[in-house]
């Protein structure tokens, strides 16, 4: 362990030294000029410490990361009634499948998939304007990290909004099958707000804590969520974190973990570490291609794999 | 820990108790007849000591939890080739689906599910006679438990080459892409035989301590597998071992495991403990109904589960 | 044919005799209130002849059946450029599946299911204003009727637009592949006032006299459409015109025909006749029961079918 | 009307100066051989005058119209009660795929679908030995033509077993649902041979006159099925005969049709003619490619269409 920050150096070099880097996302256009050369990692210890390389200061979209934020507030509100509306089984299809809500009639299969995640932020918005439920979100976010200055990037959940045409149409079919109690609009609203927050590797290490401390935010001595809500938030992300690519991302890396089109990945090894990277090119699955790779790099060396028994 | 033994024991008194004790599988006749109220759990530790309780010294038709030991065998000799011909992302889908197929050409979505299997039994097969390959599969297993008695039962794999359609169905389905290089019936011979393999739970559980130690095989002192593939059969077992109920599993017990419709699951808590449960009433997935339940228990009450960090 | 009176009448009575008549859809509000009793039936010649039984000239909510006004609309502005956008085949599946549209990356399988409807009124509309597009639909309808009451109930309009999230869901998917090059909104509105235009059995007989007439409007003199054109219409009717009832309509009644949920439908006996039923109550597929029966009944009786020979 | 033979003979000049063949079926080894500049077309119409053109008198492998034939001889004897078996929608798929059997439970969309016919091949066989099923269907296409030549390509039918691996796993799958009473291999074996029947256009349209003439065999004098059955027959090759490309075949030639590998499609309009066309190279739906161009030609030419008006 003492030679933790060697392996991050080195990972953060050999990264940069990749030809293929991957896909930026372009069907988001402020996130289409991202450079794909950029590369972050940041990793926070069980015992505070803090260990970072590359470009793990500087802010980006986390995406869908922001899922797991949601379902960590949806959860705490509305408790086991949400598993109701949302399943949690892998789904086998792309991140924006529309073919598993006609089948299983509007009831996503996982709160990490779009539609699943839609369906969440329609249970946080709840009774409640749209505005507010975006700030209980950005203050859960800003509460775990510690720092009050994590913001949205209004510019990005615009332009969201306006090419987000499968996001509107998985929420439309989710309310033609009663799954969803507000407005498309105000839903689609909260979740594309959630879906802007920007945070550096370094930030977003700080939020996840909680995942690897059973549910205990380091930062205000307070539980986020209970050790048992915790260890099940973990095990969706192993099994659901990345889309139809979550098998090979627990085949290769072996921890949970929940990535986003913005290219970051956010990871837990229980009771170890919360570890956080960047690198804004994708794979055909649209998950960060350099971040897997790192991550793949990082488990190993660390020994950090939760299927580690050797 | 020291308070393993009465847990085991509660939980086998629980499980007896409970009415709805599942379905037994109908469609293989030698498994129709078996009693819905057999209950057996073994557990055996990092450091040699085996717990048992209920009836654990019962021989059941282990059926797909063959599936792991296959693949062992298939990647000690086909090595990485292996996935060129076999994916490892859940299928989202039941066991016995062939729409997958049809949708990826020929290529199983894992190698837990039939077809899956079927191809790693062609693998297996190779240029052997069926009688052989069957044997070596056969010999992997008594060398894991340490004891030569383990066989397989006539009977019941018979039966299921009689009452297969489904799987002739996906054994014909895959050779007709071209991923079946051996005839479709030496092929089904080979993975009913292993499927028709019979154990206690406390022999599966000694099956099971190479996924628990790395790929040692305690019994021999020799490794079954390199502890990066055993690593990676334990990521498997986590995101594809129960089908469609794979995500609920993990949600629920949080460790990697695989189950049989003969009722039986072989768990493993890597570096810590390999456990088998059995009881032959089944969920609507296909998966030991008690078994899912008293895993659960067992798993929460000694703080196994990997998504643990509290 | 001289017994034609008498057929209708002996249907008509039937009819009204039957006691399953189906389920009015309910997911419209405004069309939720028809009382399942009613049913017409209007009967045009090829010589002009025009016979009518029971509700004949009350109008109802023509629904789907305007899919064909509008497809016949697009295909005289946009000629055989509008099948780069819109397939031929029958879908398989249920008028609103957004399942195949998926697969085919966001072309719609024909011009009847609703997903191609709405792709046709994105063309209808290309630079015009809705308001503009709506009332070169409804001009069609008045020339082919040649009456120019005939108008759009806009109670029933704003229903659908306000319920209609599947049609948003579709819409939004469509241009998400980019096959939709106006506002959803707009598109939308287009589709839906369509949809609302309501006409009595009489009325929509005459209207469809076009499309036994070879594509010649008798009322004006005027060529609707090539004959060329209209045999492919009539064909696109008959193998795709009752969603995934198309098959058994062919079977039953043997003649090109399309239904609405309104539980109008139109159907043309190339040469023959025009005919039109309307009975509300629906099957399981969304199409008149006892309107299906009725010309079951009256194409057997008069020797209607296009597939007779004998 | 006059002008027919003309018509054939430009027809069968400009089909061979094609330079898009097509490409012959590769799958079957005996059929891969095929010269794909073969091009037959034979006309008999109501009045029993027979009109030819190209390589008419050439005998080549019928194959899926064979689906035609057995179907007839099926509804003889099970009657109605084979639509509980199998269905009458298009399929919106593949000849082989598989998928639609999965969701429908075993139950074959239509008996123009590889699986479907293959449940009525299961609906002859019933106690019958597979010689003599296979020999009705023989007789049964002997007196339709006329010609007790007429005679199985055992080498084809030999092929087709060994290859077959899509057709075992279809027929293994139905099984699987319990809607195959009869062993796999026996019904495969009929179906095999059915599909190996050899005829020559000529022949073929002699064959299809039943169809033309509300199911009178004009050689025999005798109904060979009700003009009802037969009407729905005619109705069943209009919506599903093409397989995924019915819609389009009725669209562009607007008859009812059968098409096989083979390159053969066999043609009826109604009460006027019936026609059979042979060129071996396919389009990518697996029917005849200049077949279907030759038949819209002949239609067109004709007035043949059933969906003429004008």
């Amino acid at each position: 362990m003492t030679a933790l920050q060697p392996l991050i150096d080195a990972i953060v070099s050999d990264m940069r030294a990749m030809e293929d880097k991957g896909k930026v996302a372009n069907y988001i256009p402020p996130l289409a000029n991202i450079s794909p050369g950029k590369f972050g990692l940041a990793v926070v210890l069980a015992d505070g410490q803090v260990l970072t390389g590359g470009d793990a200061e500087e802010p980006f979209s986390i995406q869908s990361i922001s899922k797991v934020f949601t379902l960590t507030l949806a959860l705490g509100t509305a408790g086991d009634q949400l598993w109701r509306r949302v399943g949690r089984e892998p789904s086998g299809s792309a991140f924006n499948s529309i073919v598993q809500l006609e089948n299983e009639k509007g009831v996503p299969r996982n709160p990490f998939i779009n539609a699943g995640a839609i369906v969440v932020s329609d249970m946080i918005l709840a009774r409640h304007e749209p505005r507010e439920a975006i700030g209980q979100v950005l203050r859960l976010v800003r509460d775990l990290v510690g720092e009050d200055s994590i913001a949205i990037d209004e510019h990005v959940a615009r332009a969201e909004l306006e090419t987000g045409f499968r996001n509107e149409a998985l929420a439309n079919y989710t309310k033609a099958f009663g799954n969803l109690h507000n407005d498309v609009d105000r839903v689609l609203g909260v979740y594309s707000h959630c879906c802007s927050i920007a945070m550096s590797c370094r930030q977003l290490a700080l939020a996840g804590r909680y995942l690897m401390l059973g549910g205990l935010n380091p930062e205000t001595g307070r539980q986020v969520l209970s050790a048992h809500r915790t260890r099940r938030i973990n095990a969706l992300m192993m099994t659901c974190g990345h889309y139809d690519n979550s098998g090979e991302f627990a085949f290769r890396v072996g921890l949970p973990g929940k990535s986003g089109v913005g290219g970051g990945i956010l990871v837990v090894a229980p009771g170890v570490a919360s570890i956080a990277v960047w690198a804004p090119g994708l794979n055909a699955q649209g998950n960060s291609l350099l971040g897997s790779i790192a991550l793949e790099r990082l488990a190993a060396g660390a020994g950090w794999s939760v299927f580690e028994g050797g």
